[in-house]
């Protein structure tokens, strides 16, 4: 129903935990809350065959979307469009939109800096080399622009890794696009929390309510140990319409929470 | 040089963005620390076939390690190890260490919580049904036992995503495996912070001293935008040892100072 989405965050920073990964769970929160499904999530190094590997891999399981951040940058590690170029087997070439992006940012740069002209040096041209036939989406807060290109029965959109500017032309170039794809579909999310009942004792509960449930997702979350229980239940799910979800939601958590009560559990909502 | 290792995260809830994935930065910086190199990190949902395939195209990639990250417990949806032995072609079997383990928990749970006698129910068995051929992992803060499996080339390791309980299991059973394969591998990192120079002006003097320090991985990480310019250079390196490995690093650090120096850029240490 909901339309498949994979992330592909570039970096050897995330894979030494230097960084942690909020890119990932920033583009999973927002794509689902639009109602597109995120089925999978892929971390690869700054290296070029690596991220052709993970793309044609992607690409290989026909999701509508594939949306990669990192890699865009003007130093010589951001190769996450050479990897791309490769798994496309398309040629990298300077795109003028975004050659031209990039030039007004470095003008502008230098007229708030005060840092007189500063030239296109190969470093800056390098974020206007596109893969052939790609579109440059304008980074409103940075300078190397979002690229998208659009295959046979996927869209693959490149954002950089800076938060910041990966939010921006997420918000301003991508959702558009997702809502589009998603049309009415909507995600609705709700949790309750639970005590004194264990999750092993709450295991049959949520599998008895999910059996009659089949479009809600209903998770626990243990918040202590098993020994003195704590839990979250999440409920999840995408519909339709946001009524249908609503609904559906409310429904299911009534039914669990019944359960729960009966068994001697206690609801905080 | 380093020994391969792959990570798999089990759980919709990092798909839909609800819990921020800081087991995979967890692991990856305490496997890094111990000279040991994660090649891709990837995220699945809880379903078995994705589970299965996720692990299957692991295992062809040869890693020397896989190590993977919640889906143990007692619920329905904790399918990790349903995934992975369907992916090895093994049945799930009752494990009797791994049933005695669950069952002493239970036992202690019930003498310290006073809860009578806590009955061994299916969801609580399930947590002892491990691929044929396992060996159960103590867990000494949680229930579910972790899992080890030994393959031709690959050793996989299943740890539970409660974070205190997957991060004991792997201080007491996974580390002293990851030292033993790192042997003497050593890795150090450091960072130099970086005023008064574009990211785009710094990448040519970064390219130029990697050229001459092909083991030293150098990355910049914009904390600003560009035009007020502020970068963390980052530096690290994996080694036969640790005394080669921070020689190494300091001969890139000076280096690449006095190139930023002579072009205008301020250090902060």
């Amino acid at each position: 129903m909901n339309k498949k989405t994979e992330i592909v965050c570039v970096g050897n920073e995330l894979l030494i935990g230097k960084v942690l990964n909020t890119n990932a769970q920033w583009l999973a929160r927002r794509a689902t809350s639009l109602g597109i499904m995120v089925n999978r999530i892929t971390v690869a190094s700054d290296d070029i065959c690596e991220i052709a590997k993970v793309i044609c891999e992607a690409i290989s399981r026909k999701p509508k979307f594939i949306i990669t951040t990192g890699g865009l940058g003007p130093t010589f590690d951001d190769k996450t469009l050479e990897g791309v170029a490769k798994a496309l087997d398309r040629k990298l070439e300077i795109n003028k939109k975004a050659l031209k992006m990039v030039k007004e940012k470095y003008e502008a740069y230098a007229e708030i800096g005060k840092l007189g002209k500063i030239e296109l040096t190969p470093p800056r041209v390098k974020m206007a080399r596109l893969p052939a036939q790609s579109k440059p989406l304008l980074n409103s807060v940075g300078t190397a622009p979002g690229v998208m290109i659009s295959l046979k029965r996927t869209v693959l959109i490149a954002l950089p890794g800076v938060p910041p500017e990966m939010e921006a032309i997420f918000e301003e170039s991508v959702v558009p696009l997702l809502k589009k794809e998603a049309g009415k579909l909507a995600f609705f999310e709700k949790s309750i929390f639970v005590d004194s009942i264990m999750e092993s004792s709450l295991a049959p509960l949520v599998d008895e309510v999910m059996r009659g449930n089949p479009y809600v997702y209903i998770k626990s979350h243990p918040k202590c140990r098993e020994e003195e229980p704590r839990l979250e239940v999440h409920f999840s799910t995408t519909a339709e319409n946001s009524k249908k979800a609503e609904e559906r939601l409310e429904k299911t958590v009534s039914q669990l929470s019944k359960l729960i009560l009966k068994s001697g559990g206690k609801i905080r909502q």
